[in-house]
């Protein structure tokens, strides 16, 4: 691939799965590029073949070693696969992505498998929007399943997790009691639980308080109840199982009409984002720097933020139909 | 206070300083409720006296410990003194909160402290917004100083951090080097660097670390170096010379010109996340969730997500000039 930047190319080559275009392209998401469009819209009717699969969980949890563990297994049965590791908490945890990835190194070379990262560029919700966008490109890349890992520990993570098909939670003995590791979001997400490092002590009882979460939630006829399988995924032990946990939630995604409601749902999300962040140019674009500044003044200064919001709303017709542009074109919160 | 919801009786209560309505107060910005608008614009007048620090770091650091040892010491100069402790990263780490407020009690029964939590209520992006609502309130109650405590360790948390007027970055020996811990986004935001648990191996190295890389940062004439503070706050140490370079800070902001700046790009964050939910909540009523379904459907099955977002603002007038609603209405991201 020559250095250019072409939308055409770097689609035709994205889908004929040429690894330095994927990575291009992915760096394009990660920047947001103007390109970013014409290359969207160009993947977009390759995309929708890849089982796409989360992995979320507390730090220390062993989330990379699953994830590695899992690509090896997948490997194994003759899958291509992709992972993409999301770091939105970089401020504090910055070298945590390094280790993963060196770990991950045993994989390297395997043309069967694309191993990227992709951190925040710091622009706010940068990377609720970019995720889907790099999923997309993976996707059409023709890679059988994607595994989309967080490095992280926030809501952020979680909604990220929210892009698959199939989300996995992990937890580990030691960590809080199960209830706690899992609770409030976590269950709501968790399609299928591990247990990693289930060769330590107290991993009988994680799995147990898990079971009778599991257990105490509602759930409505023909409603999937998450498994929880115990790993050690350093010793790929119980890898087969939860693998098997998988594709039998990939069967219960398609039998249900399940997997149709969610990818509808992802689009959906990903359209407003597209929407919103259109329209947060267009206000800046319409307002200057200078206008918003003013506005800005008076409210630092004791006026109503809701009046002043209202002021914007109403002056001039920025918020007029017209067409979109790529990106989240948004300024760093600590941008002083 | 009765129980009644009447924002004036709300606002003038939160103006004599009772603290049953400045707990409502920041209840109703945590739920997003309807009432807000109209209690920001009575509040806002009355803001912008109280001095707001922030405090972030890693987890394990002792930001509530810190936070504890602050609130004492501004209460020895007979400072009134407010915490507000928001944890984003609710799913997994919801314990901690409630260990933080238990090691906050020795507070509990002080007339001149008021500390409250705020967790999200999973509208993304909903802390970043309901943040500055909450230390309107706080700051219009009369509270001298208003203590922000970030819970987490994402991104999230160095945003939130972001709208104080001094951010204190904690760091502790033995949690990677300095320079790791203190990389990216965090430098940019620290005001002030706190190494805690400074009588712990490792403590020196950190502190020369951090020293290192704050020499090595630009910086214009007359522009703020970070201080670096050892703080063992368990005991109480360092925690004078902590107060003492707050003060500094502050004396900083304001001879500079640089506190009306700072507080003014926050005002504009804040005005611009209430128009930009506003349109989000238009763009739900124009098309309806049927009309969003519908194009999400499509998107899900290999349509251009760029287009859609584009049929999407020109259909309609939805986002022509209108009146504002409070709160950021978004649908949870894992809701299915």
């Amino acid at each position: 691939m020559t250095g250019t930047l072409d939308a055409t190319g770097i689609v035709e080559r994205v889908l004929r799965g040429e690894r330095r275009a994927v990575a291009r392209a992915v760096s394009l998401v990660e920047n947001a590029a103007p390109l970013l469009r014409e290359i969207m819209a160009g993947l977009a009717q390759a995309a929708g073949r890849a089982r796409i699969i989360g992995l979320t969980g507390p730090p220390g949890v062993g989330k990379s070693t699953t994830t590695g563990a899992l690509v090896a297994a997948l490997r194994k049965r003759g899958e291509s696969v992709a992972v993409l590791a999301v770091d939105p908490s970089s401020p504090f945890t910055g070298g945590a992505l390094l280790g993963d990835r060196v770990r991950m190194q045993e994989h390297a070379t395997d043309p069967g498998v694309f191993i990227r990262s992709m951190a925040s560029r710091g622009h706010l919700g940068g990377l609720s929007w970019a995720t889907p966008h790099a999923l997309r490109v993976l996707d059409a890349a023709g890679f059988d399943t994607v595994l989309v890992e967080t490095v992280g520990v926030g809501q952020a993570e979680v909604e990220i997790a929210a892009h698959a098909d199939t989300t996995v939670v992990l937890c580990a003995p030691g960590m809080g009691d199960g209830i706690q590791a899992a609770k409030a979001g976590v269950l709501e997400i968790a399609d299928v639980f591990a247990v990693n490092k289930a060769d330590r002590e107290g991993a009988h009882a994680t799995v147990r308080d898990l079971r009778q979460m599991v257990a105490q939630a509602e759930r409505g006829p023909g409603e999937w109840k998450p498994p929880i399988v115990s790993t050690v995924a350093s010793a790929g032990q119980g890898v087969e199982e939860l693998l098997d946990r998988l594709d039998r939630h990939a069967e219960h995604l398609r039998g249900s009409g399940e997997l149709e409601r969610r990818r509808r749902d992802r689009a959906r999300e990903e359209v407003e984002s597209i929407v919103l962040a259109a329209l947060r140019e267009r206000l800046i674009a319409a307002h200057g720097r200078e206008g918003l500044d003013r506005v800005a003044a008076e409210v630092a200064a004791g006026g109503d933020p809701y009046s002043a919001a209202e002021e914007l709303l109403t002056m001039g017709t920025w918020a007029m139909p017209s067409s979109v542009n790529s990106g989240p074109q948004t300024a760093k919160p600590n941008e002083r």
